[in-house]
Parts: structure tokens; C-alpha cells; sequence
């Protein structure tokens, strides 16, 4: 068994967290941003310091490739996103990035051998936080072999059409010419060059703090599904119109919130999650009743048929008129259950028992790159505690010993998966 | 009687709703944007024509004046405001200065003798919709007549900061410095030269069209007050965060919505209105939980006794914890119900009559910046009818021949106020 450095990692963990920090001890690093370029450049910098080859394919992925003993062996790929959320915090996404650095650092600093070259990998714009949607360079990676309802979603032409949600007009094409980081499409990841990829990612839930272990071993990424609920009513003055005559959109949506609340805990699934995360109201002025709001609604779990009689309770908001406002329901988008590799979860399982660090098999209800990777080649995902399950926020924190146990028990897979 | 000409009136509005035109039957007109200074040359184009004296004080107010036959007498001054929201329409506001141009051209026309100057004038600013607060230059030019606790929202030195909704940079300040429409402080509107004050605007409610009448004969400016509730819980990521833990702000919001309209309506005042226009949620992103999220509630009502009771169910929102959530409920501003001036009020009823204008007594549930200047100087309002109550959207509108009515109304109680 080999271990990971505490020192080296803490190190990274603290460098790391420079880039774009937003003075409230978290970061905001939108992708290709200036902060993600910083971030980016000092990847490359550590990763050529231990003889790495960088390679950058044309959606700003890059890749750090140590050589292995067998010239002719596909690449083993581990990797992460190295942007955040608006005023996110220092581990989401760059801890899966720092992981993969750590151990193409332990394998170098120990003379480590192995028979395929590994990869440390940055994912360009998993969150996207600036340019929608969300795991959008990985849909565009793996799109030749995603689901077909999937796919639509992730057309290259398209994605660099996505207009930025600040200035909204940058496209993300042209932050992408802009960035420096634009490289060749050959250079992509794929099953042709390589084997498998393992993804770290700290769990963004309670359930390793609650139940006292420093790892999960992931064996699924949870199915889901996201609509938008629009309630249409009218505009009126504030002051001037009588309340039975209003159709305000703002009180149907809030409704049709508690509604949603009421009804789809009657199922009684405990192991349900849903959010109803974002709301736009127009025209969202003081002294107007609104006429038009909308906000969305985000369902996971491991069952279709639960997703299926969830669903069933979303699109009945249609069905209904509230408080005068008509209701429409929109599917955003939805994916089934991802089930990892069985073989590398092993792999990941047996590392962890053989280094001592405490783990339990756990689900992944957030979406991560690897998950579009998983219908090319062979995946899987490790976790490390988050306290208080806290993430997207500045509050994050998984400890640099948590952390270092999560890249040991990743460098003892990897070199499992190396061996078979 | 005098009467107003329906060919000169109909020619007015349809010209003023071309600056602004947002291309759906309405306006996008800011405050001392190109729009608004269209608009505003148009006026002193017009008014010039007729031989009316232009004359603009520090903060953008324009004023046209006939003189009298009295060189001492003071000034009649009738007027509204230029600006609209986003996506409103044609009438609210701009209507006032199309009656107090059209009272200006028909004295002029038709030779019509008075003692006092009579005075046309745009009012700036009175939306706030890109420079808040609403009817802050009212709020300035009146500043030193205010009562105590409404004069602290309307300094001068913080309006000129109030920064744009937009860009979150420009000062109205700025806005004012470039729009070349700032003029000399000692042109205000004063007790010290003018007598009195008319202004005519659109009804903004029903009232009128159910009762089948063309004209309103404004009382008062009911009292009302604006809180903000403010909700605080926990953002955690949408997907792996059990329920039962989760402080949803967006939630807690929505349960609060819904207990206002329950608890207020229990409350029986049928002729109360109050509302929840506009909302933020934070960090407003699907895959996040809310951590905060506020709205404002606006409610109006003649008694302050009513008032009173209404404010004591809104606050009770801070003794709750509303799914794990504090609120915090913080009050904006409040107003005290203005009653205008008996005898102006009586000329234009009188004018009403004696033209055979169809009308009737309404209160004002907007304020309006006639207002603030009745505590400076007798001051007085007439409405005209608006098409199913509507205001502040695009589908705004009075016909040409209730618009006509509104300023024959105006330019006999006018004349009346004139021979005082």
C-alpha cells in the first residue's frame, strides 16, 4: 500500500484556494474566468515539474500524462472541474483535480510503477455557473455516446452559443478563443486512448459526517428530474386594484411550493430529495402585482418508478388554476440512474479496507462529469466527508487529512486498475 | 365653460408614445434617458410654440409658463411625470403633462383670460424604476415640508448616489449631469411662487370603468406601508441533502406568502389592498437550496387604524420559525392617507358638473408626486378612467375622449382656482 503526502496535499488544498478567492474564506471561479486560468496554469506548472506531458483538447480540457512501462497501454484518467459556483467554496470540483495531481506527484516523488500512463485531468465548466448548462464540456466529450434524449442538450454548436448569465452576451465560444486554453479536438478524452476514469469529489451531503467515515465509495449517480413550473396571471398597480379581481403569480407560485411540499411527502420516500432552487418574478417591482412567475423543480432518486409517481405530482400543478393564474409545466431535462464500473467500485473498496481509512458504500445524488464518461468507458467516483454536508457555499470544508485519505485510497485503485 | 380639443389631445398621446416605444403598444421610458429626453424636447418644443416661458430647476423639473394678467399673482402649476416603468404604458404620468400642455394650449388659443401665470410641468423621476426611490424629486423638491420620518429617505446628497438598477454603476447623479437637463436650484416649484398644484393621472384601478365614469374626483392618497420579510436558512446542493435536515429560505418564504394572504384576509377589510410584488431569492440556483430569500409586502388603506392591524400581522412573521428558518421583518417607509385641498377638490368637482363630465369621489391608492407637494401648497388630483384597471404594463389605456375630458375638467377648475 502507498500513501499519499498530508503536507503536499494541505499545500495544494491552500494554493489552490488563492484562485478567485472572494475574501469569505470561499471562492468564485467560473470557468475560463482569469481565477480559472491562474488555477489552470498552476496545474501545468506542478504537473510539468514532475515530468508530466500536458495536452489540451479543444473544449479547454488538460491533460497531465505520466508515462507508463507499457508504450502501448490506454491512458487510466483521473480528473475533476476546476471552476466553482458564485461564491463557492475550495473543494468542490478542484479536490477531484488536487487528488489526481497528489498522486501523479506520489507515483513520481516514490518511483511508483506502473504499466499505463496516467492522466491528472482539469474538466472545463462542470458547473455552469457562468455558461448553462452544467457538466456541459463533459456532455460534449462523451456526446457520440450518450442517451439520445440526453444528448440534445449538449450539441457543440450549441454550447458555444451559450451566452454568458452576467453580461449576457458573451458567448462561451468566445470566452473559449479568449482563454488561451483552446486546444485540439484529437486530444480528447476517449475510449480509444483510454481505460477507465476515477473521479474524487467531496460528498456535498451528511452522510459520511453522520455516520463518522472519511470516504465514500460511490456505486451510482441517482436518476432525476428537473421542470419548470410558469404561473401566468396580471399585472395590476399595487395601490389601485382590488384583491378579488387580481390574479397575482407570485402567491400561485407560492402555492404551488407548498403544494408540491404537501403532496409529494404524502408518498413518503425518505430517501426522496427535491428543491425548488431558483424563482424569477416579473416584472419583480414593489408596486406591481406580478403577472408571471416561474421557478424550477429538482427531483433525485434511484427508482424511475419513484421518480415516476413524483412526476405524477409535478405536472397535476397543470391540471389546476391558482388563484386565477393558469399553470404550465415544463420538463427541463432528466436522467435515469448511472451505475459505476463494478469492477473499479471494487477496486476503490478493496483500496480503502487495505489503507485503513473508515468508508462506506454510498449514492451520489449530485451529477459530476464522470457520469457522462461512465457510457464511454469504464468509472467510478470516490468521496470524501463534507462537513456539516455542506457545498456550493463558502462554508466547505472536508479536513487535509480527509482529503489526503480520499488521494491515498485513489492512488491504490488506480494502481489497482493498473495491475488487472 | 372652456372645453379641450379631442384632435390636439388624440395627436399628443399618440406622438408621446412613440419615445420609449418598446415595440408591444407601450414604453420602456427611464427617467433622463434618450427616451425621456425626447419626450421632454417634444414638451418645450410645444410649449415654446405657444409662447410658454421654459425654465428647468437643479434636478430636471421642467416648467412652461403663460403669464397672467397679474404680474404679482402667483403661478397655477399642473403637471406630472415623463418616466414610466419598464414596459408600462402611455398614460401613467404622461397624461398629466398632456392635460397641463393641453390646458396651456387651450388658453392660449382660444385667448382664455386669467390673472395668474399658469404653469406646465414634467415632474422627474417619480417611478424610480432605474433610480430609486419612487417619486424621489417630488421628495427633494419638497424636502423641507415633509413630516420627519418620510424626509430622511429623500436627501439630496443620497439621491444623487442612487445607483442605477441596471448597471449597478451610473448615479442618478451622473444620469442627471449628462442628460443636460440640469438647471438652476432657484426655478424650483414653491410656496414663494406658486399659488397651487393640479395634477391629473390615469386611475390605475377599476373603480371607475365599473362604475361607468369618465373622471375621478381624487379625495386622498390612502396611507400604506412597505416591510420587507427576510428569511434565512441554509444553502445546501439540491441532490444530496436529506430533507428533514434542509432550512429551505425559498420554502419558508412561500408558507409566508400564504399565511399573510390567510391571516390578512381574516382580517375583513374589503376595500384594503396589499401586496407581494417583488422577491429575491439567493443564491437563485437549481441546484441549490435557498439560503435567503426576502419579499416585500405593500398594503394601503385610508385608516391608520386599519393600517396598524395589518402591520401587526406582518410582524408576527418574526415570532415564527417557518421550516427551520429565521425571519427578520424590517419596515421600508410608511405614509400617513393625504387629503387634498377642500376647495380645489370642490373646483374640480364643480368643473365636472358644469361640463357634464361624468364622474365621481375615488381615493388614490398610488401615490403620486402631487402628494409631497400638498404639504407645501394646496394641491389637488383628478383621475381618468383606465381600461380594466390597468397600469404599469403595456396594455394601459384611457380613450382619446376620456383623456379630453380629464383636461376639460383640469382647465375649468384651473380657471376657477384662477379667479379665486
Amino acid at each position: 500500500m502507498y500513501q499519499c503526502s498530508l503536507e503536499r496535499m494541505t499545500d495544494k488544498i491552500t494554493t489552490f484556494s488563492q484562485f478567485g478567492d472572494a475574501g469569505h474564506g470561499g471562492i468564485t471561479r467560473y470557468t475560463l474566468s482569469p481565477e480559472d486560468v491562474l488555477a489552470r496554469n498552476e496545474f501545468i506548472k506542478r504537473m510539468e515539474a514532475i515530468g508530466a506531458i500536458i495536452e489540451i483538447d479543444d473544449v479547454a480540457n488538460v491533460y497531465a500524462t505520466l508515462a507508463g512501462s507499457d508504450a502501448n497501454a490506454k491512458r487510466i484518467v483521473m480528473g475533476s472541474h476546476s471552476d466553482s459556483v458564485k461564491n463557492g467554496g475550495n473543494y468542490d470540483g478542484i479536490l477531484g483535480v488536487l487528488s489526481a495531481m497528489e498522486v501523479l506527484e506520489a507515483v513520481a516523488e516514490q518511483n511508483i510503477p506502473h504499466k499505463h500512463p496516467l492522466t491528472a485531468m482539469i474538466w472545463t465548466n462542470e458547473e455552469g455557473s457562468l455558461y448553462p448548462p452544467a457538466m456541459m464540456v463533459s456532455g460534449v466529450v462523451c456526446y457520440d455516446y450518450l442517451p439520445q434524449d440526453v444528448k440534445g442538450k449538449f450539441k457543440l454548436e450549441d454550447m458555444l452559443q451559450s451566452k454568458s448569465v452576467l453580461d449576457k452576451q458573451t458567448t462561451f465560444g468566445q470566452a473559449l478563443d479568449a482563454s488561451g486554453f483552446k486546444g485540439e479536438v484529437a486530444k480528447r478524452l476517449s475510449p480509444d486512448n483510454y481505460q477507465c476514469m476515477f473521479e474524487i469529489h467531496i460528498e456535498q451531503g451528511p452522510i459520511l459526517e453522520d455516520a463518522g467515515k472519511d470516504i465514500g465509495v460511490v456505486d451510482c449517480v441517482l436518476g432525476m428530474f428537473n421542470y419548470r413550473l410558469r404561473f401566468y396571471g396580471q399585472t395590476v398597480h399595487a395601490g389601485t386594484f382590488p384583491m378579488p379581481k387580481r390574479r397575482d403569480a407570485l402567491y400561485a407560485a407560492s402555492q404551488a411550493i407548498c403544494y408540491l411540499h404537501d403532496e409529494i411527502d404524502k408518498l413518503g420516500y425518505a430517501d426522496l430529495v427535491y428543491t425548488t432552487g431558483e424563482i424569477e418574478c416579473h416584472p419583480n417591482v414593489h408596486t406591481c402585482v406580478p403577472d408571471e412567475v416561474d421557478f424550477c423543480i429538482d427531483v433525485r432518486h434511484e427508482s424511475a418508478e419513484v421518480l415516476a409517481k413524483v412526476l405524477a405530482v409535478v405536472k397535476s400543478c397543470a391540471d389546476k388554476t391558482w388563484v386565477g393564474c393558469d399553470c404550465q409545466v415544463d420538463k427541463m431535462w432528466n436522467r435515469d440512474t448511472v451505475y459505476w464500473d463494478e469492477s473499479l467500485v471494487g477496486f476503490v473498496k478493496s483500496a480503502a479496507e487495505e489503507t485503513g481509512v473508515s468508508h462506506q458504500m454510498v449514492h451520489s445524488g449530485a451529477g459530476h462529469d464522470a457520469q457522462f464518461v461512465a457510457y464511454m468507458m469504464p468509472t467510478t467516483m470516490i468521496f470524501v466527508q463534507s462537513k456539516d454536508g455542506l457545498s456550493h457555499c463558502e462554508l466547505e470544508y472536508s479536513s487535509p487529512e480527509q482529503c489526503t485519505a480520499g488521494a491515498t485510497v485513489l492512488l491504490n485503485a488506480v494502481l489497482k486498475a493498473d495491475a488487472q
